[in-house]
């Protein structure tokens, strides 16, 4: 029996990774500092939610880790073994909406879930995870940096991840009411488990590599493009589209609606929610428009590295 | 056989209102008007959006009139007769969001629905409806004006209706997963058919009374508040339960969901949507503040008329 079970380790990872990815995100700032609300659980666990607000670089910042364990909830019944009594899961949430609108919004969780038997027996575990890109300007590098640092991730433990999960992505975040995507991808897997030719151990590994990622994804974009100058009218079209993300996160987002009809903390979940929001009655940009560029790219995604 | 049927009375009484509900707005305005949009529904019907934007009294109101028919849609199966085949349904659909933190957001719909089988016989066929009042600041005399005006309404055809649909609205217009009412209330029904004590005669003058009677629980109380000076805390305030409005019609609200997963018209659908929205990690007002007064009634729902 090893010294630490899957789940302690990986707890202990994100916390660390938490704590790593807060300190680069306030270098960027120099008077905005990320506060932390530790929360508890009634029925077991709970979390270190850590906003950061008003940056100069960051209107709104989210890095939440949560460990969260008790007696299968009633919104998971159905969904995992008859005979399941408990469950425990981890996982470390984030949600990043920069000032500029030439800088994208970005959006990363990386979770375990394993569920018990009533002699404490593990009856399943998996991870699950992610990470996507919504720009509100389409610059084509940021987006082919940004997979490539993914896929970077992926292929270190197994190719095949990184196009099954790519697809996985843009099937997933994807407005289907509006027909288009949230955003131009990333990652997004579930439910993943060991297999013939993946071993838990890689697994495990895996989830660190895919972890650490999300600073080497995003980073150097926010670097590269947080400079550029904007007006309002830039602000306001970041506004618009910040209004789709609210329709996907409240309309489509599983791990959002499980989180509000399983009692979850509703500040913790609804943390990922843009600051400032604005929906016109039946805008559209303007044909042949920066803006337009990126709306007809999200109606119709890509490979991006091709 | 009378000379017009149901559907035909119910869609020339909505369409008059909607001209009589948009003039009346318009006299506020110097400046803003509502411009319509005409759409078609490729399965049959179609409809008449009408917003008027960045008025100085009104940021954003739309005021929607559908009629919407043809096969049973598939989000409908399992919910009517197996041997329906056919539906009809007509509405108005109203929201206002006013500039004013002072002005409550006002929302009303009335509809129709009817289903037929192969032979066009009409299976079933109800009226739907209600009115409520979303309020940043609390006056209570407002909120007793508007449960008046409804009353009003109801009481002219039956008694009983008033007691019944401003309860039905309490528990409908609540996001649960904030334990809040999202305003003060008003009135809500669905399925109102005829029964012994109301004839299907009296139920069409009952929704002429209770589709006019809006403009009685409504207009009054922009007129009362919309001078009073505001500042920048009392906007940021309204932005800010303005999420809740958010929150309610794309986690909660029946209809919105039903028009996003039967390929409703989206931009006729989210026309609902306040124009500009914030959301702020764990906001909480002050202790004994007009804010915190305002949230503690919405947490405690009352009968405004006892």
């Amino acid at each position: 029996m090893p010294e630490f079970e899957p789940r302690e380790r990986f707890f202990k990872f994100i916390r660390g990774l938490q704590d790593d990815i807060c300190k680069n995100l306030e270098a960027f700032e120099s008077q905005a500092r990320f506060i932390e609300d530790r929360w508890k659980r009634e029925e077991g666990g709970g979390g270190w939610t850590r906003v950061m607000s008003d940056g100069s670089v960051f209107e709104k910042a989210g890095v939440n880790v949560s460990e969260v364990y008790g007696p299968i909830p009633e919104a998971l019944k159905g969904q995992v073994a008859p005979d399941a009594t408990s469950f425990y899961a981890t996982g470390i949430s984030l949600v990043i909406h920069p000032v500029s609108p030439f800088v994208p919004t970005c959006h990363a969780n990386y979770r375990y879930f394993e569920i018990r038997n009533e002699q404490n027996m593990i009856l399943d575990q998996w991870f699950g995870g992610g990470s996507d890109l919504t720009p509100y300007y389409l610059f084509e590098e940021d987006a082919r940096h940004f997979h490539r640092e993914q896929k970077k991730a992926c292929d270190r433990t197994y190719p095949e991840f990184y196009p099954r999960f790519k697809k996985w992505c843009d099937e997933y975040f994807y407005n289907h009411h509006r027909n288009e995507a949230r955003g131009i991808g990333g990652t997004f897997f579930d439910h993943l488990k060991s297999t013939p030719e993946v071993s838990w151990e890689q697994l495990e590994n895996f989830m660190y590599d895919i972890g650490r990622s999300f600073l080497l994804s995003y980073l150097p974009i926010v670097k590269l493009r947080k400079e550029i100058a904007f007006n309002n009218d830039n602000k306001v079209w970041q506004e618009i589209r910040r209004g789709r993300y609210v329709e996907f996160n409240l309309i489509h987002d599983r791990g959002t609606l499980f989180g509000l009809k399983s009692n979850g903390r509703i500040e913790s979940i609804l943390m990922s929610l843009p600051p400032v929001v604005r929906w016109e009655y039946d805008h559209h940009p303007e044909p042949g428009s920066e803006e337009a560029r990126l709306v007809e790219r999200l109606e119709n995604p890509i490979d991006w590295l091709d």
